[in-house]
């Protein structure tokens, strides 16, 4: 194997595999990156056995200087091997592999020796059909991510938990996450019609690299799932993720479908009141605060308490309020979070009683977005 | 205590004293910041025990909003306290103090009420004599600190070589630091006669916080020592420092006056050439490259070799070359450190032999600034 490269473009590919690859691995090879050079392209593969990613750096595409002198592959040791050559001198590097699987990486007048591992031996990547791959575009995607993996739970006394369940029918995608404290449910329309249905529910760790590896374009994204694993094509990129086994839960009846106190707020601004009141309720044991909704002179007040340290008090003022008087006490970490993943402005807070989950929903097109609360009982 | 001030310039304040509190210490009182309010101005102290900091907001300068309605003085959790303005809603906030040291911070709608200490309670700083004071440019100071600390020692076993020594006589300013394994030795002109002299050495903590309090601009900071602190005036704050006892070793000597080999560099070509070799000697046991000189051909190639990693040689071209054929091994993470510390764009590396030490001093004023560098027995 020999084959000429432009440094910039290289690190790029490099950077995109690396994500799948982990130090912690138990599988010695899996701390190494594939490396295979046909005539007409590089093939990088990375995978901690969860996850593995592959691109391929074309040499039809003129800035990748790619120029393929013999084909081969080998397995060189990921992180020593992409810091090498980040800090190589020039803007294009040679990779010639030389007997007993040593790699000779030269640029410029800077030339390294490593020891590479016989390419053989790295595991196989799952082998998925993509004749009924689904487009998702890009950016639709990343929100879908950002918006359910707050509630994924990092217990893994339910591993089932730590995963999002998605629902594809031929006209939605719902995906749900909930760690039993919590939930974060969002609907997505089809932009045409899918003719097969998907049940699936991807670990939260794939879908948090995944996110990183998607930039804000609308470009679709062709997913395809088998019985245990997930495909995800990017672009050049595959991206394969195993799927959790188990049942998810049923979630659909979680969600309460009246109340009687609904309490409209800015999200900015209750989210910058709650970030106040938690500075208070993380110095104590129990993380708490409680909101008070009095409908008779239309206020929202917020407490936080911390016998060692303090207290702290904030009225805020809602956009509008209706139903019962209200008292009610949740972790203002949840709400957070929450609030955080809602790029709405104005959202509806709903709630039923204070022993009784509550809502948060955008004031507009509330039922594609749903997150779930469960306030704690302090009394 | 009463007082209202704008959150800004307040936390700026509060970011400045924060730098000397630290965490970790045994006396509690110290986690606090003090606050004494006066009708002119408010001072805020911080201190780890070894470091204080104390600044002034003037009630004068417009920008500050400062209106003190009653005088007095509190300490508060200083982390605490620092996170809870930060966060606070409007662009001022009034801080009072009610009964038993409760003080109550208010910003637009949101109150908090926090357990403060009592003032009395708070160490007294040093009382330093500053009639004596010697000027510094602070952007010298901040050169000086730079180029000396990184041969700071970081091993409790000779607590002296984990501070920089001064040595201030009527005309110039020294500073030199050592670990044993290298030397790095600053001398500046004064701009004009002291007529004093001052010999201390100043723990490297001191000097890196200190370092960071110094903005890039040339106003003069003024220096004056006792026999145990030294105290820094950097416009409205003060930073005072204890000082390190003992004697410190005499280094007058370890500069070679003489050299078999000198090699001149481009800085930046030098170091990234060892960059790269160190990637390969950080993965052996001996943290060691290998440099060899070739007068006859004009070369200099660096090797560095891990045996289960690989290898790595680069030539580089020397600006000029004189004097004997030389093999040398050293630690690239000393040159790296001085290499970086050196803001010159040539340099000349001065040799005697394998196993002396070895000098980089810039090509133009060389006299001003020496770094020395121990090599290691390869065999």
């Amino acid at each position: 194997m020999k084959f000429t490269i432009s440094k910039s473009e290289f690190i790029k590919g490099l950077n995109i595999v690396s994500r799948a690859i982990s130090t912690k691995t138990t599988i010695p090879i899996l701390t190494g990156l594939k490396i295979i050079a046909t005539n007409q392209s590089l093939i990088l593969t990375g995978s901690d056995a969860d996850i593995s990613i592959e691109t391929t750096i074309k040499a039809s595409n003129p800035d990748n200087l790619l120029a393929v002198e013999s084909e081969g592959a080998i397995v060189l040791p990921a992180r020593f091997f992409t810091e090498i050559v980040k800090k190589l001198p020039e803007d294009t590097l040679t990779i010639e592999i030389t007997d007993n699987f040593q790699t000779v990486i030269t640029s410029g007048s800077a030339s390294f020796t490593i020891n590479g591992l016989d390419a053989n031996n790295y595991p196989h990547l799952p082998e998925i059909d993509s004749s009924n791959s689904l487009p998702i575009a890009g950016d639709v995607l990343k929100q879908i991510i950002s918006e359910t993996i707050v509630a994924v739970s990092n217990q893994e006394s339910r591993p089932i938990l730590t995963g999002v369940h998605f629902t594809m029918d031929n006209e939605n995608i719902l995906a749900v996450a909930t760690d039993s404290h919590r939930l974060s449910q969002r609907k997505v329309a089809m932009k045409q019609p899918f003719e097969h249905t998907y049940d699936f529910v991807l670990p939260g760790k794939s879908l948090s690299e995944l996110s990183k590896m998607i930039d804000d374009s609308k470009d679709d994204i062709l997913l395809s799932v088998t019985e245990n694993q997930a495909l995800f094509v990017i672009g050049e990129t595959l991206f394969y993720s195993r799927l959790l086994e188990g049942n998810y839960p049923d979630t659909s009846r979680l969600i309460p479908d009246s109340f009687d106190t609904r309490v409209s707020f800015e999200a900015s601004s209750l989210l910058a009141t709650v970030e106040r009141a938690s500075l208070l309720s993380h110095e104590s044991r129990n993380n708490v605060i409680k909101m008070i909704i009095n409908p008779e002179d239309n206020s929202v007040t917020i407490y936080g308490n911390s016998p060692d340290v303090g207290v702290v008090q904030e009225n805020i003022e809602p956009i509008s309020l209706e139903g019962n008087q209200l008292e009610i006490s949740f972790n203002p970490d949840y709400m957070k979070d929450a609030l955080r993943s809602l790029s709405q402005t104005a959202i509806n807070v709903d709630f039923t009683s204070a022993l009784r989950p509550f809502t948060l929903m955008p004031t507009e097109d509330g039922e594609s977005f749903v997150q779930l609360i469960t306030p704690i009982r302090t009394f």
